[in-house]
Formats: C-alpha cells, structure tokens, sequence
C-alpha cells in the first residue's frame, strides 16, 4: 500500500473541493500575514489545542465553535499578532475575525474558525483585518495553498506545506497540509499551527482519533526551546468529496487514512523544528531501550530541551557527557551505566562507560545538517523519538529582539 | 540581633582552625586547578548532593564518607574536568585523591571528600592531580581562601567567597564560604559547588537541617539554563573551635545560625545567577498570592527557565505575554486573568489584561543590571522566589566550544 501514496502539488488545497488564499494586510510590515482555508461544502474538523493554562482568544472561540457545530466549512488565520492575553477585547477581535468570514463566504457563523500567531499582549489591528478578510475570500483559489502557507509564517524560514494521494476503498484521496513554526516551540504542543485538508469521507470520532493519534508522535514531540505556546493548534477537515465509502469503523481503510495522516504531521513537526528560530541543524533524537513509552519520551523530551546539548551540536561537539547529564535529570530511573549512544550510527558510548568516540570521525558526522542522537538504556525494549534543533546566536538575536 | 551580623574578610578559612590553598596543575590551561580547604580539628560535617542519577564519582566517594565518618578534615576540589560518566576507573580516580589528600595532610583516609567539577566523560589526568595535592598541602593558609574560590572555578567570571562574625550563646563565631557556577545550572540542584565552613560548635543533626533549609531557598531556586548537573555538592563543616556552648535543639541559637547559613548560602545563589555563562543581568522571579508554595515555586522555576523569557530581558524588551506564556504551561492551576505583573517595581500588567506598560519607563528599568520580575498570582497569600540570568549570544559562543 506504501507505494501507492503519492507526493502531489497543492497544499492544503490539493483534496476536491478546499480552495486557499493568503494576502499581506498590514499586520506585519512586509509579509503576507492573513490567509483563509475553505471547503466547498461543510466539513468534518478535529482538533488539538494548547495546554497552555493563558489560551489565546482564537483557542477560546475555536473550542466553542466545535461545539456549536460538528462541521465548519473555512478556517481564518493572522500572523504577526497572537491576539493572546487580550482580555474581553481580544475575544471580541477574534469573533469579529469569524463574523467578517462568514459574511464574507456567505456561510453561518458557526462554520468559521479563527486562529493567530505572532506577538502576545497586543490588540489586534482590526482596521486592517476586517477589510483584509473581504479582501481574502476574493482570492481564494485551488492554486492558493503555498500563499496560504506563507501567510501564517512568523519568524519561520520557509513556507511548509505539502499534499498526498493514496488510494482508500477504490477511490483517489488527498490530503493536504501546512503549517508554521517556529519559536515558543515545546511538546504538548509546539508554537505552531497546522491546517490538515482531505477530502476523505470518515466519521467525526475517527477523523479526532487519527488527528490525536498522528499529532502525539508528531508535534508532541518537537522542541525549539521548551517554550509552550498559548496559541497552538492543529485542525483537520474532511469533506467527503473523495467519494468512499464513509470509514465508519478501525479497519484497513482507518488505519491507512489514520497512517498517512501521522505521516505528513511527522514530515511538518521535523520541518518545523530545523526551521527553528536561528536553527542549522535538525536533531532527532531516538531512545530505545526503555522500560515503558512514558519513560522513552521523557528522556527524550530532557535532551531534547537541553540547551547544551544543542550548543553542543551547534559547535558540531561530540560532547556525549551532556547527553548523559540530560537523561540523568529526566526524572526516570536509569542505570547510567548501561547507557549507549550513537551520533549519526557512529558509536560514542557503550555500555560501562566504555569511551569509543573517534573524535575526527565525529567532526565528520557532526557537520551534517541532520544529527540523529541514538540512546540505548538497554533496559526495556520501548522506544520514542523527538525532533529538536541546535541553539545558536541566532536565536539569541531573533528573541532578543522580537517585538521592535 | 541582625545589626551584628558582621562581614569579614578571609572566606572559608576566616572560622577558626580553618585553612585553605589554590594552585595551578595543568587540568586547565593557565587558571588555578586545585582547591583544599582544611580543618585542624575534625569538623561535624553536612552535605547535599545533585538529585541527577548520573552522579560523578565524587558524589558517589562523598556519600561513602559520610556515611564512614561523622566527621571530615580536609576537601579537595579539581575543577577542568568533572569526572563524572568515568565508570570505575573514575572511582579508582576519586578515591585516589582522597588517599593522596590523606597522606600529605597525615589524616585518616575517612577524613577527607573530594568533589571536581568541569567536562564530563574524560578521565582525570591524575599525573598532574596527584603531585598537585602534595604541593597543594604545604600552601595551606589562613590566606588561602581566594586562591582556593579560583581555583574551584570553571566558566565563572569571578571568584564567589564571602564570610561573616556575629555573636552567638556570648561567643564570636564565624561562617565563611567559596561557590562557583556557572553553566549547567538548574534547580535541584546547580551545577555548583560550594563549600561552607564554621567555627560553631553544632550537633550534627542540626548543621545539616539548617544546610538543607539553607540550600532550599538558595541554590535550589537558581537557573541558569535549566540543566542540572551530575557534580553539584554543597558542604558545610562546623569544627566547634568558636567555644561556644554546643547547639543541641531548635532554639533561638540555632535559629540564628541557620538564618545566617541561608542568607550566605542565597547570596551566593544570586552571585551565582548573576555570573551564569554569557549573562548581562541578573533575574530574580517574585512570586506572591499563589495558593502553595508549591504552586509559587513551580511558576517562578517556569519562568526563570523559559529561553524566550530570558533573551527578552537581554534585549530590555518588557515582553510581558512571554512572562504569562511561562506561567500558562507551568502545570499549576491559574487564572491568567488575575494576574499582575511588574518590572522592579514599575507595573506593566494589571488584573483583566489591563496593559499599563509605559514602554518609555520601561526602557529605562530594563537598562539596569537587577531585574526583578514581580508576579502576583492573585490567589492566595503564598510566595517564592527564584534567580537566573538573561540567555546572550555569549551562553552559545561558550558552549558551542567548550570542550576545545
């Protein structure tokens, strides 16, 4: 079956029926900053909001809109302003946001979803929102995804989108996605946003099932910098227009939908975190060996949130002592000395302590763009892998000035 | 009573019967490598330990001592090179100092404690450690205590020692200290040493209850970057040489001395977050009106580790949203929407998310070298407060090259 999912143009707007558009208002000074998702007909939509006890005002409406209405039919999204910790004004701003794209769409007001990114504590500049909306919906397009994906950038690097199509139950479907990045990047979730398309026919319930499912491997398990956003979401439609036959139950066809969907969430989560704030390297970082999953990501989640192990691997430093002293504070009980690591295959560390680092070989290894930190605790046979960047002055410089 | 509290010069070795030397090897480059500080009379002696499971072989030699001995002589500190992740010849290697410190002092090997602190995974090049210790003996002075501050110093930018007199039970005793930093730093602990010496004459059980209570709202409530160590140790030897009437219950004695250990003990703390790696400023997180302690800690050690937070202090930036981003995913229950915030005393949030934030002013507070980030939670009358430093290019130029 894995032969037969294909890379296609798209985005987001790749699946029949969605149509996307991104458009710069003036929120930000140069860059598109509002961009608009929609179906042509009402779809199903999961979702999975931030932990964050101060959840930004589009969180508090999203959260009720999905109550309100089983379907929605277009997702509203700015960057540049989080519209967060903005009080009775901010929600207000996001209902706006929602009422200005219903009117504008035609379409009742419980069909629209809000979402924001960018600076927190600060009003949102309604005066070029609200009109930009009208603007937007004029734009919407098949062609309009890679807009769409630039529109909610931040301080991201590149725009991240991407579209499949598989066949599920003797039909063609796609699915399409973007998202951004990529400061206030931590598990539980990132600092990001994530629009996931398919014109897939599948029960509500499943379609929350494969999302929630697909996102706990995925942007659950990212890093920037430990920071956990009060704006994160990932939001899933699915309008049937596929034209399968309804996936009603866990078999073949959900747990093909639900894999291809964790696939493209695993694919934008490690996008997202080598486009971290100032990052050159991607790190992954793969514990096996464990006793349980719960203690694999919590020491995966420790290195991973170490900022000497990533100006470690920023000075390409095959410093394997910090990776120890990360898995050491995890708060999980390891024998330290049965602890083995690899950087890039190339073995550092065996068990006892036995220092088998070639450091030329290491300098080799550690040039790479993509560092894979391999921790064995060979007491168990449970795995997990998270995905982090190095940290770099770049990083310092990007956050050390962010709101001017 | 607090008037008499006087500071004095001579550090660890200002209490009585205490000496103390510093010396170059060559575990480092250029800087003093070798510390010892000594009792003429076997001192009472208590110690708190990092709560990593990777523990380096002088936290695991320490705990041993203690154990054989209620008392300890002498303790010799390397720095350059943690010996920590050394496995057994790591072992071989600590105990080897303790032996050698033995010998040329001519003390029971049961006396002395060794602690190192520096790189991880390499072993000690004992060839240059153990004539060191031989030379180190003959330096031993009652003028030793800077020398022995340097010479226990890794990335510190600054010697830490102070000491202080005051009266107690009719008698003039005195406390003295050296600690360092400066990476690594977490709470529970740092990546710190500090020894503590005194002249007071204190029952055991005591000297370590008054070093626990002390260390708890001192070193344990530092971040620099949120990484806890596998070194971290703070010692503390009372030798009873002051003459006063031995402490022996909770009283208005103990109370005294145990204040004045805290207050050393947090003064050291801030120097030390003051002199965390690359760092600017000094950050100190003031937590009231939370309903436990624990809650008030849990939210002062969330912000005081947030990356996002700390660049934007470096930058004099008043970005408060990333103070209440912090405080969000802090796992306590809040209502984020009571909560006051203020910048050394300047307010810049007021209940409702009433933003009264003079940008102006807030350049102004910000320049300065102390920021004190007063949060006030608005729902209990329970407090704490941490310190850390703001996170600058230099953290990442140092670490990115530290091991070349």
């Amino acid at each position: 079956m894995r032969d037969a999912i294909q890379a296609i143009d798209g985005g987001v707007a790749a699946p029949r029926g969605f149509t996307a558009a991104g458009i710069h208002t003036g929120v930000r000074k140069v860059r598109k900053d509002l961009a608009m998702i929609v179906s042509s007909v009402p779809a199903s939509v999961a979702g999975v909001f931030t932990t964050n006890k101060a959840q930004a005002a589009p969180v508090l409406v999203d959260k009720t809109q999905l109550k309100r209405s089983a379907t929605s039919s277009a997702i509203v999204v700015n960057s540049g302003n989080a519209n967060a910790c903005t009080g009775e004004r901010g929600l207000n701003d996001a209902w706006a946001m929602v009422r200005a794209t219903a009117e504008a769409l035609g379409l009742p007001e419980e069909q629209v979803l809000v979402s924001s990114t960018g600076v927190i504590g600060q009003y949102l500049p309604m005066e070029k929102i609200l009109p930009g909306i009208a603007l937007l919906a004029a734009e919407l397009s098949p062609n309009g995804s890679s807009d769409a994906a630039e529109a909610i950038m931040t301080t991201d690097t590149y725009a991240k989108e991407m579209a499949v199509s598989f066949e599920l139950g003797g039909e063609e479907v796609r699915v399409g996605v973007v998202a951004k990045g990529s400061g206030m990047i931590a598990p539980n979730m990132a600092t990001m946003l994530a629009f996931v398309t398919t014109d897939v026919a599948i029960a509500p319930a499943l379609l929350q099932k494969a999302l929630v499912a697909g996102n706990e491997v995925s942007f659950n398990r990212i890093s920037v910098d430990g920071d956990t956003s009060t704006n994160d979401m990932v939001l899933l439609m699915a309008n049937g227009l596929a034209g399968n036959r309804m996936i009603v139950h866990e078999g073949e066809e959900y747990q093909l939908f639900a894999s291809v969907v964790k696939e493209l969430l695993v694919d934008m989560a490690k996008k997202v975190a080598r486009d971290g704030e100032g990052a050159t390297k991607l790190i992954e970082v793969a514990v096996r060996g464990a006793a349980t999953e719960e203690d694999a990501c919590a020491i995966a989640r420790s290195v991973s949130n170490s900022n000497l192990v990533k100006t470690a691997i920023h000075g390409e430093d095959a410093n394997w002592g910090r990776i120890i002293a990360a898995i050491g504070y995890a708060g999980v009980e390891v024998a330290p000395e049965n602890i083995e690591i690899s950087l890039n295959e190339l073995p550092v560390l065996l068990r006892n302590y036995q220092i088998v680092l070639d450091e030329e070989k290491a300098k080799e290894v550690l040039a790479q763009a993509t560092i894979v930190i391999t921790i064995d605790l060979n007491q168990g046979d449970r795995s997990a892998t998270f995905w982090t960047c190095d940290l770099t002055k770049e990083y310092v410089h990007i956050n050390a000035s962010y709101r001017s």
